[in-house]
């Protein structure tokens, strides 16, 4: 019997263990995460190189190679927690109940806060053809995925008179042109937060859909 | 008498093929900055070389350096007319009458429309950080004063109570966000011309500026 519990907190306490362990490596990976990013938007992806994002994450270049093989992976990995980060704010807006407006303005703003918040996502800048070609379809389909599901969103809205009358792709597409165009101009040492701008880029990006002076179109008010 | 008239034939006969020749060169010009930005666009900027250019140019490599140095040079030429285009578009905007939204509505229209419009504005896809280094401050320049130009119609807009409220800074680079990620998503080859895109887009831009829901401000009807 007393075998047995020895063994049982024994195994307790290597999976313990192996918890903490990967928790430190989840940690780790995204401060590199982030530190690459910057280092990326400061240098431009094509002169970084693995030394000035280990320099720029505190850590060694060979311990840096133990998290990732490549400046092509870590960018894989910024972009892909992007687009994560982005399909659940889209599940939020797809799942909440509400004008469909109300839904979309809080989807820009988090789409945007994803974008030149203070985390991976501002490797965003980063344009699809700088993209190295080994993770470009993958990236690229995903966007895709997420622009389907945000059109969606807004064709049901103009369907249902939410929204104004016009082509669903072509006003989608101006909603995250708005949105996505924060990327190249956010300043992080700029004097306002990214949470401030995220508030008004996502009125200004809610305003084009639901109306345009005498061209208002079945608005809720 | 004969003699002078004979003179003034020989002056003027020149001076005509002079003008020819000033045209003829100002066409091919032209025409090398519209191959050019095709190139651009289907190879990419970094992947394309004078020979790409003078191959979709329908001319000798030679006869291409006659007109362009280097592909640096046709970049060059192909951003700065386009923003001269935009710097019109601007002028008008400013000097119409009538309200502020439909002058910018004109504007928005007439900015995607160099911008995706058939002549050298599609190297507009081509960011900042891509630009040569030799060309970068005069472009960007040229660039940023559009942007205040833009932007001084958007806080006389909001002053007059004509546009929602908002930061005029952030509201304007959302408007112009909108407008610039045409340069992205517009394929020549779609359904949709250039001219009913920029419609739609324009509609957008504008509704942004003028109102969302229960946030119109001012709105004039």
């Amino acid at each position: 019997m007393r075998t047995i519990v020895h063994l049982l907190n024994r195994h307790l306490h290597n999976a313990r263990g192996e918890q903490r362990r990967a928790r430190h490596r989840a940690k780790t990976r995204l401060e590199i995460l982030r530190a690459a990013s910057s280092v990326f938007r400061s240098r431009g992806y094509a002169s970084s190189g693995m030394r000035e994002i280990a320099l720029a994450a505190d850590l060694s270049p060979g311990n840096l190679y133990r998290y990732f093989r490549s400046k092509d992976e870590i960018l894989f990995f910024c972009q892909d927690g992007t687009l994560d980060r982005l399909r659940a704010a889209l599940e939020v807006a797809r799942k909440a109940r509400g004008p469909v407006s109300t839904r979309l303005r809080d989807l820009a703003a988090a789409h945007v806060l994803c974008l030149i918040g203070d985390v991976e996502g501002s490797a965003a800048h980063i344009e699809e053809g700088e993209l190295p070609r080994a993770i470009r379809a993958a990236i690229v389909k995903k966007r895709d995925d997420y622009e389907h599901g945000v059109r969606a969103l807004v064709a049901g809205g103009i369907r249902h008179g939410e929204l104004r009358r016009g082509d669903a792709t072509i006003v989608t597409r101006s909603f995250l042109g708005a949105l996505n165009w924060t990327a190249h101009w956010f300043r992080p040492e700029g004097s306002q937060s990214a949470a401030e701008i995220a508030q008004v880029v996502a009125d200004y990006a809610v305003g084009g859909l639901t109306g345009a002076g005498d061209r208002i179109k079945g608005n809720h008010a």
